[in-house]
């Protein structure tokens, strides 16, 4: 562990270790807090900290409202030809995503093609995970949720409809390092939103309206009846839409706006076997080919294929540690002890 | 048909007849060239004639140089479980997308999801289009095609790299109007900077990079060099990224910066038979309510549903008739002229 004035850095087995006991205190079982804390930490580990262990505040308040039953375990609700329903029943939503992705990946293995959706589910954590262990098994991955309240604008609209919906896409990639595309559809994610508002801050100009549908800089508005906007105009908005209606509709989540419960993530998960279509050899040579393209395309700074940051940060944190900042310790080790768990790593 | 000074309305079917004769000029059996027809036309019926008959002067184009087998057959190469392979035999691209699209479905319906790519396949038309038959048959479709030739600099690159790559997603929707979301990921279609360039204009700022990878509105920039941008900045980039790499490798067609031919549609087609999750009466009725909603977050203006514009375009131009430039009549009549063809309708 290293540290400076406002963060401590920490091996990324020490802080799965630390969220486990957590999650254990908060009631699941020793394997899905293994498995729960092994996600969460992989996000900090790829420099995604928003959907790393701080997520622990979240989930225990939502344990404490009912929402999360931490010692539920999905099944499989059914399995028939090449799609399969999940049925998470409203525990932790990594262990319904992890049972989903080895469904997938089994039935794409013996029919090509795959469809899994996961029903009454919590938060999957980070969507690119789940893609990426399917491009590990040799699969094109496909997945998309959305996400329980409405938080954002359809494009030319002034008032919230659709969830943050992140989309996610894979494909094996060069060198063992896969093609991972993972996007909120919103412009920008809600929680720098109330973080900047937290510190009275201010936003960039194009991503939020107020409650009068005016653009708005000043990140309160979002709490105050205001709405993100989508990405990308009409075309991100349109993605938003359909994962919104799409998710919404197999899973049973419902669409957001329209949903009676508010939360939950409906998520579809769709495998396809590349091996059917190309040998593996081949795919690697044209990606690593494509990869050089892509680089090569730079004018004065880099440019870096869906994946490759995450792929980068998480060599560099996995030698040199995550840092943490002093105040998430603060956090954690509060619910820790509000749990009765003694958590020396973050006194 | 009605006119006024510069341009002429005909009725759908005078077009697709119209059409029809040129394809078969340009030696397509007779039932392809009702097929591309019909396709091209219901492009212009939805509004789109940049994808509608038009398109006739291309594709003359590349039969004379060989691309394009006007007589050749698609086939199914191969399908096993839930996916299949289309030959397109480098013929009619749409002739191709519609054995797929009946191939999906012949497929989704028995294993409840299904994968088929074409191969060898010429433009495949609208995306929209086959998604949207999907949709019809109560199938979720998704679709993405590498387009041939670099057009679009990825994220924070200068030199093209992507083609457009469309993208393309559906579900049923409300009253028997489907949900059709079809877009290319690149900012702006390249044939409208192409048209642009031909007046000497400008086009918006954010759009196009010129040969040295600066910003320009100077639409000439694009053939001098230049690179369009991918819409959404590294989100839209990195859609384009991965169609780029998925369609190329599944459909065999490469990614287009490092392929020898420089063209073709690789195309990869999705279905997932929603009644295995869902009810249909429950997909009308929350797809209704969900509609309703998105429409009463307008402030001022209108929002509309993805494909919502296509079908009031539709619905409007099969009373009213399309609008054909006294230009692109002269273009398509020089054409049947050339092939022998007596075109009385664009005399």
């Amino acid at each position: 562990m290293s540290s400076d004035s406002d963060t401590v850095s920490y091996p990324a087995d020490v802080l799965a270790a630390v969220t486990s006991r957590v999650l254990s205190g908060l009631g699941a079982p020793d394997d899905l807090s293994t498995l729960v804390a092994k996600s969460l930490v992989l996000s900090n580990l790829v420099g995604h900290d928003s959907h790393g262990f701080i997520r622990l505040i979240e989930y225990s308040g939502w344990v404490d409202a009912g929402q999360l039953n931490p010692g539920a375990r999905p099944c499989l609700s059914w399995s028939k030809g090449s799609t399969a329903l999940v049925d998470g029943r409203w525990g932790w939503g990594q262990a319904a995503a992890a049972l989903g992705v080895a469904q997938a990946i089994e039935t794409a293995r013996e029919n090509g093609a795959a469809t899994v959706v996961l029903s009454r589910s919590n938060h999957v954590g980070r969507l690119g995970e789940w893609v990426d262990a399917l491009a590990n098994a040799g699969l094109m991955g496909l997945a998309f949720c959305n996400t329980g309240g409405a938080a954002v604008a359809p494009h030319g609209g002034v008032k919230r409809v659709m969830g943050t919906n992140p989309f996610a896409w894979s494909m094996p990639g060069p060198d063992g390092m896969n093609l991972v595309l993972d996007f909120s559809t919103a412009m920008i994610a809600a929680g720098k939103v109330v973080l900047a508002a937290m510190s009275g801050g201010e936003i960039p100009r194009g991503v939020l309206l107020d409650r009068a549908g005016r653009p708005t800089t000043r990140a309160a508005d979002l709490d105050d009846g205001g709405a993100l906007l989508a990405f990308g105009g009409h075309k991100g908005s349109g993605l938003s839409i359909l994962i919104e209606v799409a998710a919404g509709l197999l899973a049973g989540t419902l669409p957001a706006a329209i949903s009676q419960s508010g939360y939950g993530n409906g998520t579809v998960i769709i495998a396809v076997d590349v091996a059917r279509y190309t040998a593996p050899d081949v795919v690697a040579a044209v990606s690593r080919q494509f990869a050089d393209v892509v680089h090569a395309s730079a004018g004065t700074g880099t440019v870096l294929l869906p994946g490759e940051l995450e792929a980068k940060t998480r060599a560099e944190r996995a030698v040199h540690g995550i840092s943490v900042a002093s105040g998430v310790q603060r956090q954690v080790a509060q619910l820790a002890g509000k749990l009765g768990i003694d958590l020396p790593e973050f006194a």
